[in-house]
């Protein structure tokens, strides 16, 4: 018999998580499914960050523990590629570090500066991962939300029409809130917040001492104007943390590099949180990632890049056009949300009591995978129960995918016309 | 002015660790210093496990995501690989999780496992970064000592010698033990526990049902034979997480790739904590991981790799007979304890502060890098100051490093000839 150990509270809820359903889903149907579920990209990074991955592996401190604060090349290329953005030139020394991916990098930051108890400030829908990082440090979550257009079930809007309630907002700190944080380009709208919004944002953060965890890990997917934060006022970059990711910057979520930028007093504590949590991050994928940010504008990558996805983007959502079903344009990111308010699932569908007990996203997800072989993501697992309703019309496509995969995906999906009220 | 912005309590105290003393006091000395300090590796990986990295990197798959609990392919290479060494199949599917690094494993087992006010049981001297992983997840530790052999300070001895107390063991257990680390073959003593020294710890492990993370990660680096704790019951085994690493294993201590095997009802929350930790590994080198297990006999690898090491020690450590200076032989691993108790600092030799404020062992380390150029670990960082004493004559030396760079530390280590009483 086995012994009774007990697990932590913080790992005992385990509920079946959307990647799970949606993969298991995919491997349980009768065809091969195309995945436009998780954001991981359908092709490889550039070549010039490749073969720097491969020359790396040939030095012997490559493979070797990097510093904890990471490699002193990858944060000078950091610091080259983001101080013209900042307008001021960041210390790679003290204002930089290194984690393994934008995910422990947060936990890092939550780690850093989150004692049971305090307050962060969460806009549903959220990135899923925020909340076990924040549950880990023992914060409490307040939420407040994006809300959806309200004619968001018959026509396509604009992401900027998921809109903040700055009211809302400043009713949701207290003497307690430590943390808030804010996502843009976001995941999964594609919103990129104005100028307007992040300088209101901000300054309750400064009237509030709070810290702003600022994830901008599609940084580089950017569709019209995009602000950071921390360059509104110096007030309110002293209070701002950066998040970037390597994953999403060169197509290798795998690689596990990311990065806190901010001010010493900030990314000191969230460094010293890092060293305790993984000592140092990955080594040769490291060094290649500095040298794909010194190689990039040579490469012209950066504009590609944009440009690539942004084609990607249009060619996939023709099929939204062409079935008249209504989505969300996304002005940054690879995520576009659809809203399948209009499709009608069979009365005697059968789903497995995992997806019965969800709202109808999860259905309308499982209903596709099934019958029309694409994998997509319900919403709202992005959401707490209170406010799901709001989202569990639309289904999340990730369009960072080869196009010959889009194409099959729009054949596809041009089935769901079967189904259309 | 800056914010106020006051860190957590768990990254506050931020005493500057042995690291940043030794590798500054590098720095600053006016010769290149030849560093036998951090245990990384002077040469890289065999060719068939580079050959196999840049290989991942070329297929898409490998520079994205992988599942959380680890890449098949590296679950079905450990299962395979440590199997015949438990006497039975390890389920690749749920009794193995791949980590970011042996270091994040262990803290996601004691995240798994540990709730604030928890006890865990350590023994002195420690691998340092169990503290900190402890401590973020809230446990409170309580040490038993690893005593050293009463005439170190003269003879050459055993890593054997260095003894647990079993009765101060048990006097350790309380109410509230939740966990024991145990480390074999041990870093910094290069102790591998007798098997009659794993089943006394093992049995009182099963009588105070208290799970036990039995760090390995020196697995293949034995000059006398091991055994893992897991196999010597079947209560213990149910009782073990048994923690490994790809950097110890295949000289690659940057690669950042390690796991956890263990029954599932261990494996699910330590996972689960890894999820919620840093949410996956990095993918091309987990794919190069498997690649090595899965061609290490081939090559007879582990057979050729720990001949090599003990080579490299036995190389190294003619230099103390030499010197008549008595030191630990090692039973496995690849680090000697080296006593110096009969160097005779100058009175007059001036330290700066945050070095004469520490035990005698600083301040060896200190004088060697100035003096010689050769820098090496002082082993009090790894005890509280209640028993600091015990370890204060002793330091740390790395021998994974080139021939070469071992016989010029050699010749410089001669010098000490002039200090010695
Ligand atoms: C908004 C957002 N933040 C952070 C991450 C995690 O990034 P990384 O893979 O670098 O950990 C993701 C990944 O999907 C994301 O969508
Ligand atoms: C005893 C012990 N455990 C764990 C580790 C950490 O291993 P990894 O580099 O895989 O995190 C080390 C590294 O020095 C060690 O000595």
């Amino acid at each position: 018999m086995a012994p009774k150990v007990r697990p932590a509270k913080r790992v005992e809820g385990q509920r079946k998580d959307v990647w799970s359903i949606i993969n298991e889903a995919a491997a349980a149907a009768d065809k091969e499914v195309i995945n436009l579920g998780q954001g991981f990209f359908g092709y490889n990074p550039p070549s010039f960050i490749l073969n720097a991955a491969k020359d790396a592996l040939d030095r012997v401190d490559c493979n070797q523990y990097s510093p904890t604060a990471g490699r002193p090349r990858l944060r000078e290329a950091l610091s080259a590629s983001y101080s013209p953005f900042f307008g001021r030139k960041i210390n790679p020394a003290t204002e930089i570090v290194v984690t393994s991916g934008a995910n422990e990098g947060m936990l890092s930051a939550f780690m850093g500066f989150i004692e049971p108890g305090d307050e962060v400030i969460l806009m549903e829908p959220y990135f899923d991962q925020y909340i076990s990082n924040i549950e880990m440090a023992g914060g409490k979550i307040v939420y407040v939300s994006l809300h959806p257009p309200e004619k968001g079930d018959t026509q396509v809007c604009s992401a900027d029409e998921w809109k903040l309630d700055l009211g809302e907002l400043e009713a949701a700190f207290t003497e307690k809130t430590r943390m808030i944080v804010i996502n843009s380009p976001h995941n999964p709208i594609g919103k990129i917040f104005s100028r307007d919004e992040l300088k209101a944002i901000g300054d309750l953060c400064v009237k509030h001492n709070t810290i702003i965890l600022s994830d901008e890990v599609y940084d580089r997917l950017y569709y019209k104007p995009f602000t950071r934060i921390a360059t509104l006022s110096p007030e309110i970059e002293d209070l701002t943390i950066t998040v970037g990711s390597a994953g999403k910057n060169f197509y290798c979520t795998g690689w596990r590099v990311g990065w806190l930028i901010g001010k010493e007093h900030l990314i000191k504590y969230a460094g010293a949180a890092h060293t305790r949590i993984c000592f140092s991050s990955v080594s040769p994928l490291q060094e290649a990632t500095a040298i794909g940010f010194e190689l990039a504008d040579t490469h012209n990558f950066w504009t590609l890049s944009k440009r690539e996805m942004q084609r990607k983007m249009t060619l996939f959502n023709s099929i939204w056009h062409e079935l008249s079903l209504p989505y969300t344009e996304p002005d940054g990111g690879y995520f576009v949300l659809v809203n399948l308010s209009s499709i009608r699932i069979p009365d005697d569908y059968e789903f497995p009591p995992h997806v019965l007990e969800r709202p109808r996203d999860f259905k309308l997800a499982w209903f596709l995978i099934r019958e029309l072989g694409v994998a997509a993501i319900p919403p709202t697992e992005f959401y707490t129960e209170r406010n799901q309703r709001e989202a569990e019309n639309y289904l999340r496509f990730a369009v960072c995918k080869e196009d010959e995969v889009l194409e099959k995906a729009k054949e596809r999906l041009r089935g769901l016309r079967m189904f259309m009220v």
